[in-house]
């Protein structure tokens, strides 16, 4: 039987010599959940790009090993490469937007600390937790890319330290331009999506991001929620370069 | 001092003479979370486009009563009028789908049965619980407009009562068109979007869609979980229509 219902993840370190093992957590949804027993087949995807179908050999408490059959095609990865920055007040949102923008296929995450944001996300443990929740969407939506995600930082930070490694810096913002500069989002591009906790951004961080080349982009005349603000943005982006 | 963290609603029924009453939750909120004093001012939007300024005349237990000031400029709605009609199979899904699709202006919600859904969405217990999310998400959103909630309906039944009344009918789809059809979102056009539980639709579904010339839409290579195809469906389409 070829189990299709979920995909399961390994990092390309776990694959050697034709054989995949998958840790206990994943080991537990197949062989537990999901009730494979030897024999049965199963989809692995390792987070960089590649899916392979795989045969379970053996499972026990600590893991399973399963036989890889062949590469099968990975679901296509958005034309650019989008780092979703979002500055957050609760965890709560920053596990939501990350979720949901995983699912779409962004490249990165970016917790940012901004002038409204409260400086609580700060832990390894958090960063943990982001993990799993990164790889339970890809998962879900059969991707084989996982994002990185990474430790907080502060926007002026970011922008100074990766600014320029970017082909484009886009903004939320409710003045903003009603759809992203074409030349922002290029085929094979690189674009940050900055995104404020509610309240947005402050004047001065404004400044920054203008003195970076940022452009500001309008999600609409609504007021969105935080997290909302985020998977719509970065929703609105792959709308325009086809990939949604 | 004016309150603009939140806007309040208070429906049509509830302004009269010059004068505007909030219910219980509502009064709760200004003056017991927010703090408002008898002076204060506060925008009350009242569900069908309208919102005012209004000032706390007084308060008590049951309610708030407030003076009708002046009325303002509501909040754009999406130039063609969105029917979410969502099949799903847990309620949680139901209630993040509504909750954000009513932050984007969809013009109303159907909760759907259909082929791959569970019938448990039945109680008029469960209409009230939608009611409140989406009254939660106009007061964040600053909407005017508060999306009618229908009771749950068969996929079938809806499409042979009100499938003519709609210009353009919808549905999600992994084959789907990369775009909606220019002729189904004109402006003061109304569309209904059908999403389906994870699984999509049946066959035979399928089937009666096109029969109601109801086209698919791609929501990009992704499986996405069933609330965010319905979120990512009405972003996709008010991108489409210049809403978002």
């Amino acid at each position: 039987m070829l189990i299709t219902t979920t995909y399961f993840y390994a990092p390309p370190g776990n694959f050697s010599k034709g054989k995949v093992f998958l840790d206990g957590e994943e080991a537990h949804h197949l062989t537990r959940v999901l009730r494979a027993k030897v024999g049965d087949e199963f989809i692995v995807v390792n987070g960089i790009g590649d899916s392979f179908k795989c045969r379970l050999e053996k499972s026990h408490a600590k893991g399973a090993v399963g036989k890889v059959i062949e590469q099968i095609e990975s679901v296509v990865q958005p034309k650019i490469k989008l780092s979703l920055c979002f500055g957050v007040v609760r965890p709560k949102q920053l596990e939501i937007a990350l979720d949901w923008a995983t699912q779409l296929g962004i490249n990165e995450f970016v917790p940012l600390v901004t002038d409204f944001t409260v400086r609580e996300i700060k832990s390894g443990t958090r960063l943990e937790r982001l993990q799993k929740i990164a790889i339970r969407a890809i998962k879900q939506s059969k991707r084989s890319w996982l994002p990185t995600i990474c430790d907080v930082v502060e926007l002026r930070e970011f922008l100074n330290r990766r600014g320029k490694n970017f082909d484009g810096l886009i903004y939320a913002d409710p003045d903003g331009l009603p759809s992203p500069p074409k030349r922002m989002i290029q085929p094979d591009g690189s674009v940050a999506l900055f995104v404020g906790p509610e309240g947005g951004f402050s004047h001065a961080e404004k400044n920054e991001l203008a003195e970076h080349n940022a452009v500001p982009l309008s999600l609409g005349p609504a007021r969105l929620r935080a997290e909302t603000a985020a998977v719509i943005g970065v929703a609105k982006i792959f709308a325009w370069t086809g990939d949604l």
